[in-house]
């Protein structure tokens, strides 16, 4: 990972962390610790590597694109087959933070969440043992697992933890609204410091606070006014089969947001003011004025941090005994 | 790039390259020279990005992917709506050597050839004009263009010569077999050696030469013994309506071809012992024993250069004028 200025940061977050932050509900993005690089290393590899899909065309990147504020752009995703998802893909970026995974919260964590995907006949529509077979079937692989877990056999276990462990890594410090917060005063102009204060003032903070600016809490899509799509995603409620978590989906983190469009679980904001303009009427009842918005919409663009910054990994070939990839098979 | 290995190999190239070369039918793979940089970056950007797609879905990386020897590793591509491609994607690793682009050589060029896939309904789907729609509607990308060209206003032609030039730079240098060319005969194994010994003697230099071991000529695919497929490409004949061109393909760059099977141009062969026994047979009327084929594909895979290592390119978020992908709109 190449962050120059993240030493300059990591004294700035000693000096000032404390001082500027204590009393905002918005913290500073720490620089991801406790990282183990090795398993982090392989990882991304199975990250980019689009073998754990039945087709060998879509690899976790494919939706959560790390060119791209880790997610696809558009409203919902494309899987095996070319089949339409059920809802946005979220961004990986700092999804270590999310008190859960997936928009409904039912992965407990990035290593529970890993193995969805792959084994979901509409996203990557292969099988955790396949995936396995491809991965035994390549000794680079099977070296590179042994040196990292200790052990000469593979598990779906050892693939999840891996690329939980890289996702670890992919939170993005040092956006400007960090800086602000840790005392680069000059770091915000007066329209984005106007649209934080009005962010504070009009109630957003209460969901979207915190280190991620969200992803800590679910909470009711459509709390004032009801809120209209045709996605069949029922949020919690798809969970715990309880009618009282139908429409609670997770508060999405709002960094990187300029980059992370389109916007709610169905994908149907286009633009940052659209949404802004939408979750003021629909959870607080406010309609913002058009300065307004533009104001909260300059400071959520001051959000945006360091994008991961990685050498694109080179991935081990096939052997003669990997299986092929079934792209145009039933 | 990073290569660390590249300064000594230059070194290494002025010192034996004439000596060492000379009298081989195969020369080692010079770095890239006079390359524009900054085209380089911005074409870069460009060929990760997915926006030039009608689905927002397919960018260059998909069919062409630099994680995995330039090539998607299965036998015909996936296009937009997951169409079948006709044809094999050949890898874009050392194309600039190629005497011209595709399979049946209907591009001159690799600016040529970039504008293809864009506009293909079958590939990316797109228009050259809704592509510049898309590039024009994001400031970041409207002042690089204006930085690399002077100009103002972008143009296909400034967008697949900038896609050229940073394919210009995915050249693979520093194979074994270019370190043993070069001088260092500890390089290769002895069977590897034997190998070599066996692709000269036979007659499969005839066509797999020059630097990049092929890629130079067009030959007819199945010379001694028809080839039998169902693929409907006819090659050269496509481009020439010549009925003499039936059958005549460019000939496969043998560079980092144990990363780029399925091979030939309808991908049918999953293995190198697979195409090495069925091009001797087809094309030099020749049985090799399993112990030449196995010497033959050990020094195939010593033509594994140093492959592309580069920064994942961040790409500029849309804004709210840029026209959005359609992927599940007819």
């Amino acid at each position: 990972m190449k962050r120059p200025i993240l030493s300059a940061a990591i004294v700035m977050l000693s000096a000032f962390a404390q001082v500027a932050s204590a009393d905002e509900p918005i913290q500073p993005i720490k620089p991801p610790a406790s990282i183990n690089l090795g398993m982090a290393e392989l990882g991304k590899k199975l990250y980019f590597d689009p073998r754990l899909s039945k087709s060998g065309f879509i690899s976790c990147n494919s939706c959560h694109n790390l060119s791209m504020g880790g997610t696809d752009n558009i409203p919902t995703s494309i899987g095996d087959k070319w089949q339409q998802g059920p809802i946005n893909a979220p961004t990986v970026l700092n999804s270590s933070l999310n008190v859960a995974q997936f928009w409904d919260g039912r992965a407990a964590d990035l290593k529970a969440q890993a193995g969805g995907p792959i084994a979901n006949p509409g996203e990557m529509a292969f099988s955790h043992t396949l995936a396995l077979h491809v991965l035994e079937s390549i000794p680079a692989y099977v070296r590179e697992f042994n040196l990292v877990f200790g052990k000469s056999k593979i598990t779906i276990d050892e693939v999840t933890q891996a690329i939980a462990e890289f996702e670890k890594t992919l939170v993005t410090p040092n956006s400007r609204f960090d800086q602000w917060l840790l005392g680069n005063k000059d770091a915000l102009a007066k329209n984005e410091v106007e649209g934080y204060a009005l962010f504070k003032d009009s109630g957003c903070v209460a969901c979207h606070n915190g280190e991620a600016v969200g992803g800590n809490s679910f909470q009711k899509m459509g709390l004032v006014e009801p809120y209209k799509t045709t996605a069949a995603a029922q949020g919690r409620a798809d969970v715990t089969g309880q009618d009282a978590d139908r429409f609670n989906f997770k508060v999405p983190t709002l960094r990187n947001v300029e980059m992370t469009y389109p916007y709610f679980h169905d994908g149907a904001a286009n633009t940052l003011t659209e949404a802004v303009d939408i979750m003021g009427r629909l959870q607080l009842g406010k309609k913002f004025t058009k300065e307004e918005n533009a104001k909260i919409v300059a400071f959520l663009k001051t959000l945006t941090g360091d994008q991961p910054s990685f050498t694109l990994p080179i991935l081990p070939p096939s052997t003669d005994a990997t299986p092929r990839p079934t792209p145009f098979v039933k």
